[in-house]
C-alpha cells in the first residue's frame, strides 16, 4: 500500500511546545504574503510565450540540477535521465532515454535519495500544494503521481502566467547577459507582470574565453556602436546598464571564483583590453581585469543606483569532462574556500560608505559567515548580507546563517529571502520553507525570552517581505496583492 | 504606549522544560559569585580619578564600538553620533551633533537594530539593573530613559569606583603598553582596588610604523638607559615586564594578524633592530622580528611566570579613510581567516610543555576551534583556550565554542571568561550572560545525562571563576568577597 | 561516599519527549545489531595469539592515546603514566611509574578531566557493561575498580577472541603496512573470525624518510623480485594488492597532509623513483610522487575493485620533541586546514565516475563538510563520504556532520560507521555511542515532520550497519549473526 503524503501543518518547527507555538503564530503572519523575488534565473521567454508544460518529467526533473546531480551521484547515467550529451560528446555506452515516463520512474524509484534533503521538502510541497498527490512517490506510485500531474498540466490554470499569478509573485527578478535585448520582459511588463531583468555581464569580462569574441560583437550590436577601447568598452557597459535599468531593472550580478576587487590604471586597463581584442589575454590579465571591472561596477551603481550583488566562489565545471558532454548547470559545480576581508577591501574603501551604493553578497563558504562577511556588515553601510546560497538554501543552511551572522550584524543588515530558482513550480516551495524556517528561529528566540513577541511579528514579516523590497529598492506595494491561493 | 522593559528570569535559557530547571539550578550557583576579570580594557584613570560619568551618551554610546558600528553600518555618520572627525580630516558635508541628548535620540529611534544581538542583551541588562529603567528605549521613550540615567549618574553612588565595588569586582585586569607608568594601578591599589594591568608590548615590535621611534624614546625613558641595540632592547622588556609585576601584572598581552612564531639568530635580531634604528625597516623584517619577539615572550614568561596572551586574526583599520578619520578602535576592524597549527609550532615545541608557561590563545576564526586550538590545548601542557573573543563574545558564539571545544580539549583546557571591554557598566552584563549561557549548556548536558548535576555545579563555578583565577594565577579567595548587589 | 555509576537508558539523546520517544524507538532497532567495523587499527596479532591482556592499565590506560594526551595536557609526565622514552631519548628528570596500579590510581585522580569528551562515554560504558563496574572511577574509587578489572580479565571471557565474539563483532578490517604477511589474518580467518586486512602503503610513497630504502627492501621481499625501477614498483603494488585482497581485504587507505593528485608522466615518475633509489629524492619530488601513486591507487581500485579511503588533514607529530622521545600516535597530531575541491580534482576527472570505484574521504577540517566535500559526493558516483574521523568522532562531532552534509549529499552518499580504534575494548562502546547520536538526530527530524517514521527506522538500521556493508563491499549476511551479548 503506497505511503500517504501528509505535509505536517507544523514541520520544520522545533518539537518544543513553547516554541512551536510562537512558530506557528509568527509563520501565519508571513504565509500568505506575495513572493518577493529579487534573484533568481527562471527562464522569461518561457513565461513571455506562457507555452504549456509538456509533462511532468520536462517540468520537474530534467531542468533542476539538483534532482539529478544526486540521482547522477549514486550512479544514475544522465542518459537514462533523458539528458542527451552535446554534440560531438557521445553517443556513448549508454542511450538517451527518451521515453519521459521512463526517466519519471527512475526518479520515483530513487525518490528516498532525497530524504532529509531541501529538494524533498520542495517537491513534497509542490506535489501536494500544486499537484493534488496524496501519495508519497515511489516506484510503486510512479504512474498514478506521473498521470495525475500530466492531467493538471494539459489544463489553462497550469500554464506558465497562471501559475504566476496563482503564486503570488509580487515580483520577479531574472538573470540575463548584458547584450540580452530583454523583448521577453517587454512583452510581459505591457501584460502586467512585473517580471524584471538583472544585468550579468560576467561573459565580457572574461577576456581569455574564447567566446569572448563573440560576447564583444553582441555588445557592439546592442549598443550600436564599435568597443575598440577600453573607454568604449565602459561607455558601452554604462549604456547597456541603462538599457536594463529601463525596463526595469534595479539590481547586476557577477559571479567570481575569487571576490578579489583592485582598479587598475587606465592605460594598463586599456593594454589588457588590446590584448583581448588581439586575442591574447592571459589568464592573469583576466584575473586583474575582472577585478577591476568589478571596481567600475561599483562605481557605475553609485551613480545608477543599480544594486550591485556578488556571487563568490563556486568552481564551475569542476568535472570537466562531463560538463563538455551534458553543459553548464547540471550540478558540477564545486565551491572552493573563500576570502572576501582583503579581497573585497578596495572596493569597499572605495565605494562602502557611498550612500547610493548597495552591494550584496552570497557565499558559499560558511566559514565566512561569523569570521567575515556579518563583520563586514556590521561596518560598512553599503554592504549587505545576501541569504544562504544554493547548497546552503536548506533548512540547517538557514539555521546556520541565522544564528552565525545576527548576533554581529542584526537582521536589518541581510538582504532577505531570495529563492535563485530555475525550477520555477518550486518558488512558493522555496519561500514558504525559509517562512517556515525563520518563523522557527524567531520562536525559539521568543521562547528564549530574547526577543518579544511584538519584535518578532515585525522581523518575520521583514524577513519575508519587507527586507528585500528595501535592499532591492522594490516599492512597497500601497495595497498588498491578494495573497497566494496555496496553502 | 511605551513597550515595558522586563527582563525574565530565564531568558536565554532553553525553553525545554528539564533543561530549563537545570539551568536556573546551575545558574543560582553563580549569579552571585564575585566578578574575576583578567582581561579588558577599561581606563585605569578613569577609575583612579573617580570621575563622575558626564551624562547617558558619553557613557553609553560614545566609548561602545559596538553600538557606534552598528548605527554607521545602517548610514548614521559619527558626526551625527556626536564623534568628530581628527584634525585634518574634516570638517565633512555633515556637522558634528553637540547635544548628546540628540545623539541619544538617534540611538534610540535606531534600538530595533540591536534585535538578537549580545549589545542589546548587555544594555538592556544595564538600563534595568543598574539605571532602574523600566521600558524599552525607542523613539518614543528617549528623553524619558536619559532622563532618569542622568539623574542617577549624578548621585555618588555611580561614580566610577562606587561602581566597582558594586559589581563585585575581585580583580579587573587592564591593557596597558609596556612604557606606561602604570600610576593610575598604583592609586587605585594604594586605595585597596584591586586593578592590576597587563604588558602589552605590541608598539615596540613593529618596527616599520612610523611612531616606532616614538614607542622606542618612551621605553628608554621608562627603564632609564639607551635601548640602542637588540641586548639593550631585550633587556628593556624584562625590566618592564618586573615593573608591571611588581604592580601586580600577572599576564602579557599581544595581537596579531597572523600568529607566526619564530626564532631568529641573535645576529639577525640585532641586524633588524639595527635597520629600525635607521628607520628603514622593511615589513618583510618587522614580520620576522614579531615573531621572533614573541618566541622571546614566550621564554620570559617560562622565567618571569607571566602568563602570555595572545589574540590573533584582527585586520585592524579595514575602512582606512574611516580609520583615519574617526581613529581605531571605532568597530573597522574585520576578522581573517587564521591559522594556528603550523604558525605555533617553534613556540610550542620550544616552550610548550614548560611547567612555568601559560600560553592563552584567543580567535577571530571559528572553524579552528575544533581543528586546530582544541587539539593543541588538548596535548600542550601549556596551551589553553582564551573564551570567544569580540565578534564571538554571544550567546550562540559561546555555545559554538563549548561544544567545538569541549570533546576535545574537555574544560579543564579553557581559562575561564574575561569581559574584554571598553565599557565599564557592561561588566556584570557580560557576566551575567556568559554565566547564563555555561548553565544552559551544561543543563542540556544534564538533561541528556551527560554529566550528573553534581559535575555540572562544579563546572559551573569553575567556568564563572575558578578557571579564570587558576588560568591567570589569581590567589583564590579565603573567604569570597560580598556578592554584586544586583540582580 | 562514592558516586554511584549509572548509565541512563535515554543518555544523550535529546531532552525533549517527542524526539526521546523517537530516538528511543529507533535506538531499539539497532542497539543489537552485529558491529561492523571496516576501519580501525587493532592489533591483528594481539587477536590471532589470544593471550590474556595482563590488567587494566595496560588494557584501557597505556594504548589509548586519547586518555594519555588530556593527562598529559593538564601536566602530567608520561613517564608518571608509567610509559618509557625510547633509547636514546632519556631518562628525563622523570623517573618512569613502573607499578600499573599507581598509574591507574593517578588516571583515576584526574577522572574529571574527560567530564564532555567521548573518551568519557566510552571508559563509563566499558566500565559498565564490559566490567560490571557500579560507580564513577575517581581516586576514592582507584582501587576498588582497578581490582574488579583485574579480576574479570584473568578469567577466560576475557581474553581477546572472546571479548571478539561477546562484541557481535560482524567484520573488523585491520590497517596494514603493504610489506606485512598478514599472517595473523591468516590464523584468524582460519579459526572463523572475520578479521580482514587493510591494504596501506603510504611508507611505500614516502621517498624522501631516511625508512624508505627499508621499506622497499621489504617490499621486494614479499613480492619476490628486485624492485629496482618506477615499473617494477608499480607490479609490486599490483602484486601486494592481489596478496592483501586474497586475504579478505576490500579497501586500501591513504594517508596524507594535503591530499593533492596529479599525474606525473611515466618518465618523470621513474626519474623520482631513481631519485629514491639513489637516497635523494627530496621533500618536492616525494610530493609529486605521493600525488602520482593516489592516482595510481585509483586507477589500480578502478581494476581491482578495492575501495580507496583518503584520510587527509592530520600533521603528525606536531610536537618533534615529545614524539622522538614517546613515538607515534601518542596524541600529537594536529589537524591542519584542507582543500579538497582543487586537491582531487585530477584524480576525481579522471576515475570519479568509474563504477568500479569506490572512493572515501575522511577529513580533519570541518569547514569542507558543507563547502566541498559534501558537494563532491553530491555529484561524483564514486565518492562517499567518511564517518565524522578522530577528533570529530563525538557527541557534536557525528550531529555537526550530519546537519552539514545531509541536506546536499542526502544519506546514502555516507560511508556509514567505523571506529576507527586500536583500543579493542572500545569497539561496542563507540558503536553504541554513534547509534545513540544517529537516532537522536532521526527521532529530531520525525519530530520536526522532515522523516516519517517508517523512513526513519530504514535510515537508522542503514547507518548503523547497511551503508558500511554496502560501501566496503561486504557481503549481507543471509541470516544476522547472534547479536552482542550486552548492554
Amino acid at each position: 500500500m503506497p505511503e500517504p503524503l501528509d505535509l505536517h501543518e507544523d514541520r520544520f518547527f522545533d518539537p518544543d511546545p513553547a516554541v512551536r507555538r510562537h512558530a506557528r503564530t509568527l509563520y501565519d503572519e508571513t504565509r500568505a504574503l506575495p513572493l518577493v523575488c529579487p534573484h533568481g534565473h527562471v527562464d522569461p521567454a518561457m513565461l513571455a510565450d506562457d507555452t504549456p508544460f509538456p509533462e511532468p518529467t520536462a517540468l520537474l526533473v530534467a531542468p533542476d540540477h539538483y534532482v539529478l546531480r544526486m540521482l547522477y551521484s549514486r550512479g544514475i547515467p544522465f542518459e537514462s535521465l533523458g539528458i542527451a550529451p552535446r554534440d560531438g560528446h557521445g553517443p556513448g555506452a549508454v542511450s538517451v532515454e527518451a521515453d519521459p515516463r521512463a526517466v519519471w520512474r527512475t526518479f520515483a524509484a530513487h525518490y528516498s535519495l532525497f530524504l532529509g534533503t531541501p529538494t524533498r521538502a520542495w517537491l513534497d510541497y509542490e506535489f501536494y500544494h500544486l499537484f493534488g498527490v496524496r501519495e508519497v512517490l515511489s516506484a510503486e506510485t510512479a504512474d498514478h503521481v506521473y498521470d495525475g500531474i500530466a492531467e493538471r498540466l494539459s489544463s489553462p490554470e497550469y500554464r506558465p502566467r497562471a501559475l504566476f499569478r496563482r503564486f503570488g509573485i509580487e515580483v520577479l527578478a531574472t538573470t540575463d547577459a548584458a547584450t540580452d535585448s530583454l523583448g521577453a520582459h517587454e512583452r510581459l511588463q505591457a501584460d502586467g507582470f512585473r517580471v524584471i531583468p538583472t544585468f550579468r555581464p560576467d561573459a565580457l569580462f572574461a577576456l581569455c574565453s574564447p567566446n569572448w569574441g563573440d560576447h564583444r560583437a553582441d555588445l557592439e550590436a546592442a549598443v550600436g556602436f564599435e568597443v575598440g577601447d577600453y573607454a568604449a568598452f565602459v561607455r558601452a557597459l554604462e549604456n547597456r546598464r541603462a538599457y536594463f535599468q529601463a525596463r526595469g531593472a534595479t539590481a547586476t550580478d557577477h559571479g567570481v571564483v575569487e571576490p578579489a576587487t583592485r582598479r587598475l590604471p587606465d592605460d594598463e586597463a586599456e593594454t589588457v583590453f588590446q590584448s583581448a581584442l588581439a586575442g591574447r589575454a592571459t589568464s592573469i590579465q583576466t584575473k586583474k581585469f575582472e577585478a577591476h571591472m568589478l571596481m567600475e561596477m561599483a562605481r557605475m551603481s553609485t551613480e545608477d543606483g543599480l544594486v550591485m550583488q556578488l556571487h563568490a566562489g563556486a568552481l564551475r565545471g569542476h568535472h570537466a569532462g562531463f560538463t563538455a558532454r551534458f553543459g553548464p548547470d547540471r550540478g558540477a559545480d564545486i565551491p572552493v574556500a573563500t576570502e572576501f576581508t582583503r579581497n573585497l577591501a578596495p572596493l569597499l574603501n572605495a565605494y562602502g560608505a557611498h550612500p547610493n551604493l548597495t552591494f550584496v553578497a552570497f557565499t558559499l563558504d560558511e566559514s565566512t559567515y561569523a569570521r567575515e562577511l556579518a563583520p563586514l556588515a556590521g561596518h560598512y553601510p553599503a554592504f549587505r548580507l545576501g541569504p544562504p546560497w544554493w547548497f546552503h538554501d536548506s533548512v540547517q543552511g538557514m539555521r546556520r546563517f541565522r544564528e552565525r551572522t545576527t548576533e554581529t550584524a542584526g537582521l536589518y543588515n541581510t538582504a532577505g529571502f531570495n529563492d535563485d530558482t530555475r525550477a520555477f513550480p518550486s518558488i512558493p516551495a522555496r519561500h514558504d520553507l525559509a517562512r517556515r524556517v525563520d518563523a522557527d528561529w524567531l520562536g525559539g528566540l521568543v521562547a528564549r525570552h530574547v526577543l518579544s513577541m511584538g519584535d518578532a511579528r515585525r522581523l518575520a514579516v521583514a524577513l519575508a517581505v519587507g527586507l528585500a523590497r528595501e535592499t532591492y529598492r522594490f516599492p512597497t506595494p500601497a495595497a498588498e496583492p491578494s495573497p497566494p491561493t496555496f496553502p
